[in-house]
């Protein structure tokens, strides 16, 4: 089957490899329609690594994707051939103590797509458990569908944040992620995001998206504006979504007493975080890793019209341009969020 | 001092009445604009108690409120004269249990606007805590700010309910109380909320007001709409707004399992509740009372536009007209949902 | 294989029958040593049905068990031969919503030994997931291993009550769920137990647990005694334990402002719970169905002395003498709880 | 009166001073029966300040206090004369937000006992809020009463670490501090704790309160041990109390998937914390601050007998060796733990 593969880093081909087909009793067979490129897909394809994952191998690339069923299962029976259709990539073993408790995200055994050595699914035809994958509401796009999976890490985030009704809320980054959250904060009961980064351009798309306050924290103190807006109590919620080592370090800062930081953003090394300060406001603090069950309630939310991720899907590619839109990604434009594969039909 | 007199049931006055005047160094005095009439100061009109409140001596009534800080105590600093107001109506013993636990609602020693033997605030001036006396924001309307009391109501009924972003809401009742715990209940993270109530215009205007599904229980099952949308697995929580026996002893057949209920309304006598229901699907109940310190909550949803209390104020009469409103409010046309009363400048 | 088969109401046989005896590559075959008797055992011995579901063919009983793993699959890493282990007796589908969610004890496919129509584990060998098997603390003997099933029960219970260090809690009823629900909210963070019934050889039985504060309804007001013990302020918890319709009716009444009811006991029909009286503390409710991953939990309780069941087993037959052991069961001496039925080596 | 004061670093004198001696309506004044010397106290007789709290001006050390009612408040109900007591003692601002959100230990306004420039209660009488003064149980003495204070802190981490009956609790340094904080996840629901230090003779120590495992860190990895004690799933909760920036960085290693953190030490200065590997497994960290309405639980519990605090009161001296108890905690053997000052009654 043709597919896009990392031959190593700096190397892809759009070439036939050998994939699994065997359709399992409790799995679907579907077609692929959209991918889009996350940043791990362009890390990888940079750097040939991510921390202790190492592509060693050839490997396909790509998670985030929509598709349609073509093939069931015998014992699958919440969908059916011609459904519209969206897929979590990470495969936990349903045998592990972590599955168990809920938290299958955490479970080490997770196979994840194009995480090495798992293949992702750039590629006309993917093997995929039903119970791992999501009808469309009929009124969410295949591009939708295929940023179900981003969008389920902000809506993790924001899950995880606890939020009260009318909280207010910064998220630290205006990268993909960072809007993610913005919108799943918003929807998820916040009155109102702080939104900081320092392109402007980021901050403007920001801007457009809904109540959000955008701070370019080159220019503006996100502590000041912050207080303005909360008559000094400070932000219910801090999210940290750039991974940026100084943002991460600042999350207390702007910080409400007993107020909540969520780490979101992957820092490159340890942060030195003042603790003391964070006990002074009894700070609590919730990392997030991927997501778990959390498709329906994107699906729900993208289905009522609750989130909008369309202007988040800024460029488009053909499979056959794969390449291309890789080397795209590996330098946007200001103003793209989201770059989408789409394969033909 | 004018105010609005409730002299025993059936019986208003518009007259003098000697009210408190005196100005603590923590209280603010208040020139009213607006009272909305709530449900339970139609039932003190009516019947001249609501369970162990009985009114046995001339009672000033009206406790949902807007207005202007005329003058400020000694000790106040963040209020000034000209400030635009809301007001919380309970005001609790700041030495008891309940107070330091921050449940100050259930303390049992609060005294209440408009609840015997306290008087309410139909009257041009009034003396109040500075703490419990809260600024509108620029864009919040008197109207609006006198719907911060009701308001408030649905926002701790969302807040008690942990809504994770994505949930799927039943509200039973589409009563001002139920109208405004669905606008919270959206704004607080519900991808979509189904209303229920038997009086079609009621359901025709909450379906203007958001992702709301109206369900007339007279000609449709609930359980059955809820199924349908949610693919079987039930609702993640159903708010119970009505009062109504019958509707109480049916929250637990909408619900997923590990659901959530929330018990708003005040049903007039003990419902038989299905325990073996309820633990068959772990369901989880809360109970509302009021609430506490909601209000800034409140004005910042309604000051960033993510809820619109503006449809739910359908009538408005002058102070002069206040016994002509108590009447029309005994007898509301079916579209009618929230009446107010407008204190002359 | 000889095993105890409840043929229909009211007859038991001890013969052989049919079981399954394959092994799977993840599963365990145990060689049973111990197995207690639960109510629901007794209650299909006497009735042949609870509630939906109904004996309609021999059925084996017991699912309160312990043994020695005999084989292992070949999958199997955490459990070896010779091991001594307990198993939970309900096993889900990994494929459901629920198992994803962590709450698998709600999944409705679940299969669970000696509830109608899957055999229970009255037989010298029976096939378990390893999953659902676990090794027991060297100091656990088999009888204490054949108590975790429904000290699990307890535990899910004081779980569920999200007990706070210090919390002062109520019991109602002390049968043998009552005491396992009393173990384990002393364990679990309770300062002290107020425990109910009408039998006093029970209440002394119970007086000797640990701090727990027996009381007999039948002579004193539990309100009352828990006013005292609380200064006025009530109980932190109340644990239904009882399925009494008139202590499930009354658990608003001990209860403190913003307490939490947890309904463990099944009451044979719905039960009148007045909300405004629950309303008026903000009650909070939760309803308890078995459990779901408590068994690690229940062993390391053991296991370290914070919790001893011993007290509680008074009754011990043998494998040949099971069908007098059930006949016992059906008429216990006050002063016994907990009867069980041990296997020849 | 004559009292313990500080004049400045170093300089301790037991001499007159002019305290305020006048009684509020809800205050109570109390005879000081036992004062315990805090780390605090001991910090600022070493080095006139904590951080941003500096002694400037001659203060009275000693906020670890019991004693008994002398006189009572014109509004005070709930006390005697007569009544042993311990005190909380820290008042905050009853009008501040803080105050009205249940978390009055986060308000900036608060006045503390021997926190510059607010004198402390190392003197024969004070003066205190009732609501802030609480009863001790007949079976606790008042030696015990002064330990209610630092039990509190212990319980209130043990509180926020939101302990599930079983769990396994790491508790890093066998200080104070960490000593109450393993009886508090002892008594919170905690089925053992692991306890680390690098003094052997505080770790024997701790090795009698309980079901405690003490590891010498400088001998030992606290890693491994839980991994070996947890089947290689890792601690449920770890509890950071040794300030020591060493153990604070290291705090995710022996935690579990979805575990928790409490940082209750102070560090000196920024912690390099690992964001990724808390991500990894989406660890959850509360910080502490004091406490706030845990007075009554820790009576509770040491009424109860749920936790004995006596093996922790090492080293009592009389009100007139103030001065010695002082460089005696300043250089104590590892053997002591709490140094309490006893006044003539």
């Amino acid at each position: 089957m043709v597919a896009l593969v990392l031959e190593k880093a700096h190397e892809l081909s759009l070439r036939d490899i050998d994939l699994p087909t065997t359709l399992g009793p409790h799995d679907v067979r579907i077609a692929i329609h959209t991918v889009g490129i996350c940043g791990s897909d362009v890390h990888y394809y940079e750097h040939g690594a991510i921390g202790p994952f190492v592509v060693r191998a050839p490997m396909v690339l790509g998670h985030e994707a929509s598709g349609t069923v073509v093939e069931c299962g015998s014992e699958v029976t919440h969908l059916k051939e011609g459904d519209r259709v969206c897929m979590e990539p990470g495969i936990p073993d349903p045998n592990s103590k972590a599955s168990r408790l809920g938290i299958y995200n955490l479970d080490p055994a997770v196979r994840f797509w194009a995480t090495p050595p798992v293949h992702g699914c750039l590629t006309p035809y993917v093997v995929h458990p039903a119970a791992f994958t999501f009808k469309l509401p009929d009124n969410v796009s295949f591009a939708e569908g295929a940023m179900v999976e981003p969008l389920a890490v902000g809506i993790h985030a924001a899950t995880k944040a606890r939020i009260k009704p009318g909280d207010l809320a910064v998220v630290m980054g205006a990268g993909p992620i960072g809007m993610v959250t913005a919108l799943a904060a918003l929807a998820g009961g916040c009155s109102q995001v702080v939104m900081t980064d320092v392109v402007q351009e980021k901050l403007e798309l920001a801007r457009a998206l809904g109540p959000i306050v955008p701070v370019n924290v080159a220019q503006q103190s996100v502590t000041e504006v912050v207080q303005q807006l909360s008559d000094g109590w400070g932000a219910d919620i801090v999210f940290e979504a750039s991974g940026n080592a100084r943002s991460a370090a600042s999350v207390f800062e702007p910080l409400c007493p007993a107020g909540r930081v969520v780490f979101i953003g992957m820092p490159g090394a340890p942060v030195p975080l003042d603790i003391v300060a964070a006990q002074a406001k009894e700070a609590s603090i919730e990392t997030v890793f991927r997501y778990a069950h959390v498709y329906p309630r994107a699906l729900a939310l993208l289905g009522s019209g609750k989130i909008d991720v369309k202007p988040l899907i800024t460029d488009t590619f053909a499979f056959q341009e794969s390449i291309e839109a890789f080397k795209y990604a590996t330098h946007m434009k200001p103003t793209s969020v989201k770059v989408q594969i789409v394969l033909p039909a």
